[in-house]
């Protein structure tokens, strides 16, 4: 593949947009297809997702929910079905009217989501409240047409999964709803290193057609949020469209209450600006697709790149690690390259180091250089690789706290609030009256939205609304959002 | 979900065709989709699916492949460039026409296979030899609008994966063809437990646009082929349509050679068919989603359920096992529930067997009993369950090629090959001119395909054309298939 040089990546201070634009293009993490919006997700992008799938999918299967595969195609009178639904996805709907060299009797949707499919099979495969609950989750591509876009954050066709369980009562519908919340919380923040505000949407945000929807969202390093998984308790709703019923333990019919819940290639997008730098991306290490690269040092040296092989083959079981011997570039084009794609850890081996059977490893989130034996078997830069991954991953997780943190600010008049999103954007906290009207006000005024109301709800020392002046009901968190 | 009674399965030899679609729908593997055409993959199904994926994925990433994703959406204009494929794939495709409200200024057709998507971005990423091999694939769905469907073997939207490739040279491309097909014979063979014939197609069933097309072929119980699997020598067809040119070794711009092969969830109908008998499914234990089922017997009487799951925590770290304690259910309908299931071994533990501490182990595909000893630890039934689970499947693909083999028959005449597909249905072998004419005649009068010329090109004591009798060129396997 073309080779790019490291200083081809715009600083982030003088434009965030194109940063992100030259580091997902030149670390080969996304290409942009053909068709306006939509993206390739190239190897070493789609190998993070893979990783990122492998720990949600465990989390889900642990608690209970297998996978199952729904049709792409949806018919246009099951959008129709519940009207919230459908006034919220219609307008960014890609439709497909022809089959093969026919007109279709009805038009069908590509899916934007698949509430409407599932719970019309639910409808048929649910009798009694014994098959309860259904625990079912998709990995799946859905479309939307957005005018907007930018690769990862918002395309018109992304990679995601979705969750949509039915239950027997409201309570334990609310209950699935935060555990998988919880969940998404747990695993950006353990595996993505992105520290989560979590908390319930407004109405305004709600997912259409739900009774209540709750988020993750982080910050990114401009101080711009993201939300970064949704969870929504949509009630009977859905099953009252849908007549999702059952033979309850009265013996009565009654409907069944569902839930759905998604996490997407998004939390790409999320990786790179939480943690990137000038150099490029970060990649923390329990889900980077390259853990540690093995440079050879003056490798035309006899038996430099033996060592390097042997080296590879005594890590390989335990560390995702790479191998880079291609002749044709040099340890100094190597090494700004693996640090561009952001692999935790970069490997020297040269002839002095063979010597003294020892090696150079550095840190990707630091900068720091350790020199480490090879120990018996290598087991000595074994247990230290293992120890400074784990070391690399908590440390990436605290920077991206500590940045939140001091992007984080508390308004509690609109003068503060938007002197703040100026000079200090990011997280500000403050107190909301509950009012649809002050949260458009809120907008229209400092461009920022409403991200939740925390499940944590602080006394920031006031009780009345950063907006109107009237008695506040809950603590918000504001900011400009992807 | 709803119960189903084992006897309402229609015995294969009443109607295989009805047999085939009771045993899939009751053991809940897949439904159907309220479009027509469309499945739905149930967490049976998708269980499998998602093990015959890791077994291939392994396999590919073995031999240097990488994912990617491309998109779901490819512009009308596209399609058109290489004339073949085009005409093969045009008349079976669903095209988006409107985007949200507005009518697309170019149709899009949602991807019946992706080489002409994939190849766009290849001609864009290529520059130099030094790049090559490409060697990507995708995991992905694809709508293929079809007249006449049946879940899994024939869908308007299927899962498959596609990989595409491109190579310096000719060979390079024909060699990675044959390296991607023996992988698909040795994965469907020690994992799907699925004899195969390998070899290539005919000109006439070659792949829209490729310069050759080669297959593997099982045959099921009812003697209808099934092709499993195809791997495509694309020549430089689309690298000519397309563009992908690179700086050679002699400084010259050249063509690239492409390559792309694909295996589906058709697989899944070949596992049904070609283990399933009147009681249901056999699942081949390597792939099976459950490959124990631990079922108590008397489970009121006091220790019997603290055993089975004490012995399932034993178990569970070394095989797939299921404890199913369900009070509902007595264990005779479990026995019958998970039979029809195909969970190749179930375990048994009564209070008398907790007395000997020991189980009865009842093999899918045999029927047969065992009385195992727990041993120290359950280390005694944890060792005889793991060379059991062996044990069955290697015998369950001899037990699939016995079948191959007595539906084997071998034609020199019409006659015989006529007499043959009716009262013996399987594969016929025969020489051929390689006259087209020829092929059309033998499907005309007998329903029968030609469904490769294999690779091992035995004698059959015969070298002229089964079909006119003239000089022939080759051995080919016909059948009537899916």
């Amino acid at each position: 593949m073309a080779k790019q040089k490291k200083d081809a990546i715009t600083p982030m201070d003088v434009d965030f947009a194109k940063w992100y634009t030259d580091v997902i293009t030149k670390t080969e993490m996304v290409d942009y297809a053909p068709v306006k919006g939509f993206m390739v997700i190239r190897a070493y992008g789609y190998a993070l997702w893979e990783n990122i799938q492998k720990a949600f999918d465990a989390e889900f299967k642990k608690t209970g929910h297998q996978n199952m595969y729904f049709p792409l195609l949806i018919p246009e009178s099951f959008l129709n079905k519940e009207k919230e639904h459908v006034e919220g996805f219609a307008p960014e709907v890609a439709w497909v009217t022809h089959g093969g060299n026919e007109e279709l009797a009805e038009r069908l949707c590509v899916r934007p989501t698949s509430e409407t499919i599932i719970c019309s099979m639910y409808a048929k495969w649910l009798n009694s409240y014994r098959d309860l609950p259904f625990l079912y989750n998709q990995w799946a591509n859905v479309v939307r047409w957005e005018k907007t876009t930018r690769p990862f954050l918002r395309t018109s066709e992304f990679l995601w999964q979705e969750g949509h369980t039915v239950h027997e009562t409201f309570e334990e519908a609310q209950e699935e709803t935060l555990r998988m919340l919880e969940i998404y919380r747990k695993v950006t923040e353990e595996f993505l290193a992105i520290p989560m505000v979590v908390g319930q949407k407004s109405e305004k945000e709600r997912f259409a057609g739900a009774h209540a929807t709750y988020t993750i969202e982080a910050l990114m390093h401009d101080g711009q949020a993201l939300q970064s998984g949704t969870s929504h308790n949509l009630g009977d709703h859905f099953a009252k469209a849908f007549d999702i019923k059952f033979l309850g333990r009265d013996n009565k019919e009654q409907y069944g209450y569902s839930t759905s819940w998604g996490v997407s290639t998004r939390l790409i997008g999320g990786i790179i600006m939480v943690h990137g730098d000038d150099n490029g991306l970060k990649m923390p290490p329990r889900i980077a697709p390259i853990q540690a690269v093995i440079i050879p040092v003056q490798q035309h040296k006899e038996g430099v790149v033996d060592s390097a092989k042997a080296l590879f083959e005594a890590l390989c079981d335990d560390v995702r690690v790479k191998l880079d011997d291609n002749e044709n570039n040099t340890p100094g084009w190597k090494f700004n390259e693996y640090e561009m794609k952001g692999v935790p850890v970069r490997i020297e081996l040269g002839p002095k180091d063979i010597e003294n059977r020892q090696c150079v490893l550095v840190r990707r989130d630091t900068g720091e250089k350790l020199f480490v034996e090879w120990g018996e078997n290598y087991e000595n830069i074994k247990k230290v690789l293992c120890d400074l991954l784990e070391d690399i991953q908590k440390n990436m997780y605290q920077m991206a706290l500590k940045h939140r943190e001091e992007r984080t600010t508390v308004a509690h008049d609109m003068e503060t609030f938007e002197t703040s999103i100026k000079t200090n954007p990011g997280f500000i906290k403050a107190m909301w009256c509950e009012d649809r009207a002050c949260e458009d006000k809120i907008k229209e005024v400092t461009g920022a939205t409403l991200r939740c109301m925390p499940f944590e709800q602080e006394n920031i020392g006031s009780d009345t609304c950063v907006c109107c002046g009237k008695k506040a009901q809950k603590l918000a968190y504001f900011a400009r959002a992807y």
